[in-house]
């Protein structure tokens, strides 16, 4: 049978139970810990049951969640409006867990927003408390009794560690052959880490599998569940120009031999942006490319097939449907081109710096002077959250920030006078770019990022305001080193407010 | 004779020259680097020729000016106020070039604020364009032509790497048992980086000089200035209190069992509040402490001399002139327990966070949520610059941050509803420490880093207007994920611009 090539370990098979018993062993105020980074990689029988549980009134639960980054409708979305989730981090993008954090139905919930690379060393370190239980998907369980992950690593290998307990969830919808991608490394904490020996994108450091001690598994459970796969994003002409952009970057810098360019590997993350960019490099003289991500999506596996990327290094395999039939037929192209590493690993500030990775993140706004945030809008409400991009943005040999010049048909420009929070300061950012063009931004002063700002990157509509609030500012400042009024640097917040746009009024009459 | 010892290399001897000689090399539009870190180890006599030269109308100059830190007076401040500084960076901590980069006189200087890890990697990464003269205090030259610097050490390296010609100020008024401090790393970029070999603190893992090919070198000016030594920093009550807080939190810690505290090398600043805080450990249960900073003054030969430190390690000794002379006459005792480092070394990411070293950076204002301002007054107006403190704050441990609650006799609250700029995110601020006390938050969401900030943190005076500002966005905002009002977010600064106080007029009447 299936489940017994998966389930190999002879000790363990007296752990075998159903999600709903499992579930029973999670209790009220505890602090449950997931596999997984993004949908892929979670576990789901387990959090449904859990939830079912709940809403039926069986049980009442208050938890404190912890994740490699955001998960699966199975968990996020299913706990937060039964009101679930008291505390949670250190990422999200579930929609139900979202209104929860800002305030709505099933809050309130206290949301810390985290550098992803940050979490596990974090948790080490004890500073969310103890971790009572983890919940970990499994594509097998060898002889031996280690877990073979799935579709993601996350923090897996630090919350089977630090957890008093560990549920499996073997998914038997999950490919067998995934086993070997991963590559599962131990960290040691200060004051006896030692430098972590990665030099290239492709190098093997640890181990194909997650490490856990019999005694700590206190459940197995077998599980059929199908992972959602990520729809491939739709293509539109603001990303491919966004994507062309940032291609003629790169191809000048090549050009102008300031950085080996075509030599560094690609931060690429995911969205319409991201899938753009991979094709505008396909169609690139670049070669030999090679991507040290978070996340790999369907595009690197054209690259791959195209003869353009030799490897691919990420912490979670994010594919659509046909992704995964185009991975799985074709295992002896992939296999030893695409490697699942902890996300500490993939995210790591050492790693990331030493190899001179390249950095490509969305901005949700950018301000004239090169501060940029990634998650608030308003200032105020958390839309995901920072995710990795400051894991990268800050240690990249370049860190690019992408994003449409407007939002909402024009009603918002996402170049503004001063942004309404910063996740990546104006030290992070080398490079910016929309549709519009890109501004370089390295070595310059602030006043000289603001005229390539809204010359190169604003929205031809906005780029009268800006001017207006910055020579303004100018002349109110004397020219200081950036020029801001604060009773105005939030006005096209406050135009956007009160008439449903930031274009003023004199700018709309044109 | 003294300078016959110190220049040991005889094919250099044929180029020696006069200041003013060697001044004449530099021309206008170059760009010039500096060695140094803070005024420590800065060149001293070309530079005042070079300004001599101007100030007496016998030439004209605008140059690029790249150092490792901010300079001595000879440079920033003799250089600003006539004009000569185009483009400056990294730091600065000069009254007449602050003025000249806020549009004042000597304007305008295009002035770029960066992580002080950064600038060495990203001069060779070509970020800064040409680099083409570089001037190095030196306190000897070898036999074979190697320099060995003198207080600090900066981005010395790689200046001389880059730079087309080389200056070398031999210092006889700088000590010359100097030789044998430093450790020098040349640091390779990608793809080729390995990883630093540092795991200890006290390791060395260079060469106790600069290298230089000869032919680089255009002149060897023998100078006997003096380095201004910095002068102890008076003690004050409010230094001591959060000095009291810091050492507190940091036994807390201990207790706890959450971090190897006291096994963890601390990052130690400069002024009297990072006094303050030497003088608390010394007189703390603490022992076998290590540190790894930027810089290195006074307090800590003290901690050594008390058998409470083992070892020091930092890229600039900031000694009092008496600092100076127990060194000296006490060499036997520190040379092994003092290393002074590349600033790329001493600041490296991937250092920092492989030894797990606590870091202890100043505020100038921080916000209710965690966010946190180390250099712009009014978001406007550039005080000194971030310096290193981001290479710390993100890479630490645990990252503190410390401010006095209020500045100018009370006139200003150092904790406000938004801060005007952000050098330093939600996301990389651990602890907040003023003389009221300390917020621990650590896994908090913002709403609840607000209670604690406003409660532990700020002045008693300033606590009901912060709870105002609070409980009003709170409620306008439905408890969103970090309650702000745009248009009120500022009022704080508005009335001090209006009032000359932050303190609102209710308050006041109290």
């Amino acid at each position: 049978m299936e489940w017994e090539k998966r389930f190999r370990c002879e000790a363990l098979k007296s752990r075998l139970m159903s999600a709903d018993e499992a579930a029973m062993l999670i209790e009220d105020g505890m602090t449950v810990a997931v596999s997984g980074f993004t949908p892929s990689g979670c576990p789901k029988v387990v959090p449904l049951a859990l939830a079912e549980q709940v809403r039926s009134g069986k049980r009442q639960l208050r938890l404190g969640l912890l994740s490699g980054a955001s998960t699966g409708d199975e968990i996020d979305s299913a706990w937060a409006p039964l009101g679930m989730i008291a505390r949670r981090l250190p990422y999200m993008t579930s929609k139900p867990l979202r209104n929860a954090v800002n305030g709505g139905l099933g809050g309130p919930v206290a949301y810390t927003d985290i550098h992803l690379g940050q979490v596990a060393q974090n948790a080490r370190y004890g500073f969310y408390g103890k971790i009572h239980m983890a919940i970990i998907e499994a594509a097998a369980v060898t002889e031996d009794g280690n877990i073979i992950p799935t579709t993601a690593v996350g923090c897996s290998q630090t919350y089977i560690d630090l957890a008093d307990q560990v549920i499996v969830e073997l998914n038997l919808n999950q490919p067998a052959e995934l086993e070997g991608f991963h590559d599962i490394y131990r960290m040691q904490d200060p004051p006896y880490r030692k430098p972590i020996p990665l030099t290239e994108v492709g190098q093997r450091i640890g181990k194909p599998w997650l490490s856990c001690p019999a005694e700590k598994i206190a459940a197995v459970v077998i599980s059929g569940a199908e992972e959602k796969p990520r729809p491939l994003a739709p293509e539109d002409e603001v990303s491919r120009r966004i994507a062309a952009n940032i291609v003629s970057f790169l191809q000048g810098e090549k050009t102008a031999g300031r950085l080996s360019a075509d030599k560094l590997p690609l931060q690429s993350g995911v969205g319409s942006v991201a899938n753009a960019v991979l094709l505008g490099l396909k169609n690139s003289d670049f070669s030999h490319l090679t991507f040290y991500s978070e996340v790999m999506q369907d595009g690197i596996m054209d690259l791959i097939d195209a003869g353009k990327a030799d490897m691919a290094s990420a912490t979670s395999l994010s594919l659509s449907k046909e992704g995964m039939q185009r991975l799985l037929g074709n295992l002896e192209r992939y296999r030893d081109k695409i490697i699942l590493r902890d996300s500490e690993i993939s995210n790591s500030a050492e790693v990331i710096r030493r190899l001179g990775v390249i950095a490509m993140n969305t901005a949700v706004e950018a301000d004239i002077y090169g501060n940029v945030n990634s998650s608030q809008m308003n200032g105020t409400s958390v839309y995901n959250g920072i995710g990795g991009s400051g894991d990268y943005a800050r240690n990249s040999s370049i860190s690019i920030f992408m994003t449409n010049s407007v939002a909402k048909g024009g009603a918002i420009s996402s170049i503004v006078p001063m942004v309404t929070h910063v996740d990546h300061t104006e030290h992070d950012v080398d490079v910016l770019v929309t549709e519009q063009g890109y501004a370089d931004l390295r070595g310059l002063s602030p006043k000289e990022r603001a005229i390539r700002i809204i010359e190169n990157c604003a929205h031809p509509t906005y780029r009268p305001q800006l001017w207006v609030y910055y020579e303004k500012a100018c002349d109110a400042t004397h020219s200081a080193q950036t020029p801001h009024l604060l009773e105005d640097c939030f006005t096209f917040h406050a135009q956007l407010r009160q008439a449903g746009t930031m274009l003023s009024s004199e700018e709309e009459k044109r």
